[in-house]
């Protein structure tokens, strides 16, 4: 297959004219071109290598030939829908359940995270019977109608908050409410919650699920505080409602340390419902909820099918059972506990360097470098972070793009595959462009 | 790759335990493991052949080694996502935009039809400033929360109709309000709509979108009357609304003599948007909404990004690409025509011999056989059609299923490489089975 069909001026000008501008490009002033990738690696047309540090989707590293093979061999043999019996959906799901707690064991296969949580919010309406959803601030859980209605990061420049839904502050030990400084902030933030169900209750509605990202992404890179799930999620339950743990950027073990997530707040919490999708099948469009007994029979007692068309086919399932397998045999996790720790050491060395970095924070390959202008008041400084991304890309062809409410967050979230060594190279880079200095580093 | 890992009676027992119970089986009370398929033919656990009339998604034929040939080459080179620069998506855009009417040339590429009518609803409020919507009665749109909203099959089992969604009846010349003996029922069917846009407006509220499926398929294999979009269309507009035709699983030659159903009501008509998905990836995730320059930029004016993780990788448009060289190299769509033409004359020979076949009707591999117990009052025979599809799968293993608000029409949408053969095989059985004689077919 020829990498290159057009050239890439021609590429851009069929790109504005026939794809919708919503559909935004990456460095849009000088977008790039991919034709290739590997592992960590990203090449562009002319075979020019980039560093990749953000596509958590490529989990287990771009183009794994065991993950072709997989896909390419199943495709040969069948793809149907999942009206027929076929053995890859429940060995699958089985392989999935052994990674959970016990309790979650009743899954649903759909195309997309956008779709598992659409279809979360329908299982906790129809169990609980109630409407309210409350959301942490800045969240986004997806693109569909029903999910810009939940994503405060979305529905702020769009349609507004609807009354159903309601904005618990986001637990950010470093910019939030309560700090570093605080005894217990993982209680005192859960307790903003419950006096939230409060108000919700004075209003004579009733809360059907209370849905957070493990790891607030969007929001910032955030690592929520400790046991601040397992109390939002006795305040929930109170009041009649299902705790949903949206591991759509965070699941398949970003994290090293654990699996899931959720699991980083400790055994002793459970959600009821887990939604996973963008590394779930490297790339192939794949994602999943997985919930309890109860409420999957809930959802099933009205008696109307749910057929997704595509969701759970031979060929999704044949590749989500090879990323779990790539995951085990490379010890993904393990180098995801090895690379984390040693960037975040490296970065903390950085801040301790150049007083913009306000904070470093993160677990495994989840982290993020929060800049600012002003260590005291921790004015965020979105001008540097942009252009620290810039000179990444220009002068060292690094992939690396900011989040948080104010941009000003460095997010690192690369293929799991990612090195030590990649690891040493981005933070030195950041070191040379911090320090004003344009450094030519070996590569 | 083995085949089959798990014998048939484990598959059952963990698919009952893992997988949410309202994602139903096929022949529930014996359902069929399929393990292998090719063609028109699916091959269970024990090799036996069965004869696939229903899978419209795999358009061009199962596992067609032409695409798995193509999602190979392209997962082994590259599998980004659309905020990089790529050549797949902009040359399938082009192809697609080469099928359509030329004011459709704006493209977002999704992975799931209901994915797209979501965004489609998004595009058509955004760019009307209007919230209501105009569906036809008995229509499905998709398995989200947004389209249960719209779609009468679902919501009236579940949440119930929405103050924002108006049912028109459905434009069915053989169970409708209008006929086949009224003079011009594509008008008169027309005029419902524009009733019931006036009764909208009399309550102070405006119509952002008309959805229509452009044959309406679980609504019961219909063909619509003549004339009847292009003076919905012209209600519509005036009421400042826009059309959007559902062409999930109507696209891409199935109707043979056009690529689009919509097509079929003329030259002189073309929707304000289309939603395309199940045979666009012949059972790859694979969806796309086409609509004008001017929804893409009031959809773009707000600086909101539209960001789908897997829509438009290089994957999905090399499959893509890939599916449009099969229909045109095979001239799928003349063999739907060919095909269809003589199922359609031999299921006519049938109803000539048989009373309880009311109805006969559909174009290219679009088939519906409506079967009533009294020709006169039209009455539904769902037990009937239940028994034929129970005896094709048994003694014929051919698989055929039901659809239509009664359950009684039988229906046929094949991949599109079915033949002759096939099409006078499933007619000769389904003669049998009605004259009540069991006969053992040579095939």
């Amino acid at each position: 297959m020829a990498e290159e069909k057009l050239k890439k001026e021609e590429t851009l000008v069929m790109r504005l004219k026939l794809i919708g501008q919503s559909c935004k490009l990456f460095y849009s002033e000088d977008p790039v071109k991919i034709t290739r990738a590997r592992g960590q690696y990203l090449f562009d047309e002319n075979g020019k290598r980039y560093l990749d540090c953000i596509s958590n989707v490529h989990h287990v590293g771009h183009c794994h030939p065991a993950i072709t093979k997989a896909a390419s061999a199943q495709m040969d043999l069948l793809n149907t829908n999942t009206r027929f019996l076929h053995d890859n959906i429940v060995l699958y799901a089985n392989r999935l359940a052994a990674t959970l707690p016990e309790k979650l064991g009743v899954f649903y296969f759909v195309n997309s995270g956008s779709e598992a949580n659409d279809l979360a919010l329908r299982l906790a309406q129809q169990y609980t019977q109630h409407e309210d959803v409350i959301v942490l601030d800045h969240a986004y859980h997806g693109h569909l109608k029903s999910l810009i209605d939940i994503s405060p990061y979305k529905f702020r420049k769009l349609a507004g908050q609807k009354e159903w839904v309601h904005v618990a502050p986001l637990p950010d030990t470093y910019r939030g409410m309560y700090r570093e400084d605080h005894p217990a902030p993982g209680k005192a933030y859960a307790d903003t919650v419950k006096d939230l169900i409060e108000e919700v209750h004075k209003k004579d509605r009733k809360i059907s699920a209370f849905f957070a990202e493990s790891l607030p992404s969007v929001g910032g890179q955030i690592v929520l505080p400790e046991g601040y799930f397992s109390k939002v999620a006795e305040y929930v339950h109170s009041a009649g409602g299902v705790f949903v743990a949206d591991e759509v950027q965070t699941g398949f073990g970003r994290t090293g340390s654990c699996f899931w997530g959720f699991q980083l707040q400790g055994e002793g919490f459970c959600p009821d419902i887990v939604t996973m999708g963008k590394p779930m099948g490297n790339g192939h469009p794949l994602a999943c909820v997985a919930t309890t007994v109860g409420i999957a029979e809930a959802f099933t007692a009205n008696q109307v099918e749910y057929f997704n068309t595509f969701g759970g086919n031979p060929v999704s399932c044949a590749v989500g059972l090879a990323v779990l397998d790539v995951i085990e045999e490379e010890d993904l996790r393990g180098n995801a506990t090895r690379v984390g720790t040693r960037l975040m050491d490296l970065l903390r060395k950085l801040q301790a360097k150049h007083e913009i970095i306000g904070d470093v924070r993160g677990i495994g390959l989840f982290v993020g470098l929060e800049l600012v202008t002003d260590r005291e008041e921790r004015t965020p400084a979105p001008k540097t972070a942009a252009w620290v991304v810039k000179r990444l890309k220009e002068d060292d062809r690094i992939c690396v793009s900011t989040d948080g409410p104010w941009e000003n967050v460095l997010k690192f979230k690369p293929p799991m595959c990612f090195s030590v060594e990649n690891a040493e190279l981005v933070v030195r880079c950041i070191d040379c462009i911090l320090t004003g200095v344009w450094c030519q580093l070996i590569r």
